[in-house]
């Protein structure tokens, strides 16, 4: 991990809260030492959990080892919390903080610039031209000012919905999990207590991808066994949602504004089957979880069929419902971050599963003779999608 | 592993004895037992060790392990003797084979199509249309006819020289070592044994890379320090090649039909430092081995401007060339199918680390919705060859 300069990574803490709370208490804030300051509510778990996993001493027996001499390491990881940094100025700015004027000063756009200014003046960056790089952007719009000149590292996101080919894919990239907002499930499998078919409840209206939650409103709303809600962020609205979760057979995870979300760990720690709409996702940890055996994928053109979804779950008998639930139990662990075998440990098994890859490319450029002035050089992995069946 | 009929793995071994020994020799290899055939002079050496590798009983601590359930296995090795099978039908005939009539019998071609058959009736092949399938391909032209058949399995060849970007890459293929045919240099690092600056004894003619031989040849022949010899395979060339490896600071490795040749594997165990000349080999093991640290590469268009090449070698100084061959020394066991930590295992290894992301990539196809029909689906890693120096 490089020793980045704290602005990069408390410092975006320090000025997330200085934008929020009365300025007495973010003063207090200012002169506490780093080690004392706290996750921040908003962050993306991973942003936060992976520095801090990275920052403990002493023995460890994961997958990946924090070396302290540059020339012994395999990868570089540039804790920027880059997620956080994008929301450090509250959408409407309190008096407080203008007040301070702390909020206003800081520039998320402006903090990706200096970081690359600082990485570009780095030798081991400039080694293999970021290569051996690893980033966090767990946001879509994480880090979006400097991504082309990023794209040659490893990058751990949710999803490709705002990124292109050439900037990212499954052969170089790792897929995180969101963190589940709500509180896991902690009874038993079973559909006794589960008396609603389907629930889904967040905002009805999004970008791209996420057109058809309106459509799905429309089709679902008025069905008796099902509860569709449109709702933002709150806390009344996490509890609702916890209670929908914990009180249904399916879950539906249409796509928002990019293919993935939150809802969809959210469904699994409450033990309900997500029932996935979402044609371009891309879902954490795909080498070690079968996604078919713990979800229902329905492609976007058939849910919006009138009466095909519900139609199709009502005829999931309860012993089906009770396997999906068994397999989702065996995996969960991979999604709470609260669990020391939990998403932590396996991100980094996934970063250094690349690896040799890495290395090889690295070692290989180092001999490359000219192929062409300019010459992309690709590696690549294909599958012709033939759609064999399946559910 | 599969239990492939043994016709594709012994019964090539038979076929190919058949067609060369005296018909009495060839009666009783026929009567020998399957366990007591031993390798035959001009298989491939991977194809041959990797497979008795895998039907060795008993605890293994490599990087693979055989089982027995093919439920249990991330990976399906098919042994077909692929580079054996092409070579079955000896060029010239011998009277005996014809007398026989057991060579003439024999066609690669007819094997590929029955290999290919059996295949493709075996749900295990079917299940992921060939993904989590391995291969050995060495020689450019093994498996040749079907190799659309089975582009999406993992292949282990020797270089990309004859397959296009959508049959092979480096994601998705390993790169074999050709075993080496001279004797390994048993003497200490250093010159002093090393009078000639140069060595190359080959086949001076060669089609599309090669075209480069006849070149150097005409650059090369005059120089007094360089040996440069036109020459075909044989005993008494095998011994030439050994004496001037031998004794020799540099050796050259031209771009033969194909970028990769054997050639580079004897100048290793050689302690002469290689001199590439083939701007689109690959190289094996490329992860664990920096191929700039023991070998000098030279740009096709350079190596055969006159003057330039000697002129380039002979500034490099002995403790240069000393510091090369100990690097040299470090790695030549990977090259050594006689030793217990040879490319056997390496290959293993190799192989192994491919399996995350073809599980990965298993998994994703069971629940991919239609992207649209027929669409090829690649997960990439690209580089612009930016070509920013170096040696």
């Amino acid at each position: 991990m490089y020793d980045l300069p704290s602005k990069f990574t408390y410092g975006v803490v320090r000025s997330y809260m200085a934008a929020r709370v009365p300025s007495g208490s973010a003063d207090m804030a200012a002169v506490l030492p780093d080690e004392q300051l706290r996750y921040p509510g908003h962050q993306h778990s991973a942003e936060w959990w992976l520095f801090k996993d990275l920052l403990r001493r002493g023995p460890r027996d994961g997958p990946v080892a924090h070396v302290d001499d540059p020339r012994d390491a395999d990868l570089f990881y540039v804790p920027f919390f880059s997620s956080l940094s994008l929301v450090v100025n509250p959408i409407r700015p309190p008096a407080a903080a203008n007040a301070s004027g702390a909020a206003a000063a800081y520039s998320d756009e402006a903090m990706q610039d200096e970081l690359m200014e600082w990485l570009e003046r780095q030798p081991y960056w400039r080694r293999n031209r970021g290569r051996d790089h690893v980033f966090i952007c767990q946001d879509p719009n994480a880090l979006y000012k400097v991504v082309d000149r990023i794209s040659n590292a490893m990058l751990l996101v949710s999803d490709f919905g705002r990124l292109r080919d050439d900037q990212a894919s499954l052969v170089k990239d790792v897929i995180l999990p969101y963190s589940h907002r709500i509180n896991a499930f902690q009874g038993d499998v079973g559909v006794e207590g589960r008396s609603s078919l389907l629930f889904f409840m967040g905002n009805r209206y999004r970008k791209e991808g996420g057109k058809v939650r309106d459509a799905l409103f429309q089709i679902l709303e008025n069905e008796e066994d099902v509860i569709i809600k449109h709702g933002t962020q709150s806390r009344v609205s996490r509890r609702a949602a916890t209670q929908g979760m914990h009180s249904s057979k399916f879950c539906l995870h249409p796509a928002g504004d990019t293919p993935s979300a939150c809802r969809l760990f959210d469904a699994l720690v409450s033990l309900c089957v997500p029932v996935i709409v979402s044609d371009y996702i891309e879902l954490p940890f795909e080498d070690v979880i079968d996604y078919s055996s713990i979800s229902i994928f329905v492609e976007t053109s058939k849910s919006v069929q009138t009466g095909f979804l519900t139609s199709f779950l009502r005829k999931i008998s309860a012993e089906r419902i009770l396997e999906y639930q068994r397999e989702i139990r065996k995996v969960r662990h991979y999604f709470m971050y609260e669990e020391p075998h939990g998403p932590v440990n396996e991100i980094w098994r996934q970063v250094s599963l690349k690896a040799p890859l890495i290395k090889l490319l690295t070692n290989r450029n180092k001999r490359m003779v000219e192929r062409g002035a300019n010459a992309t050089d690709c590696s690549c992995i294909c599958s012709t999608n033939l759609n064999l069946g399946g559910d």
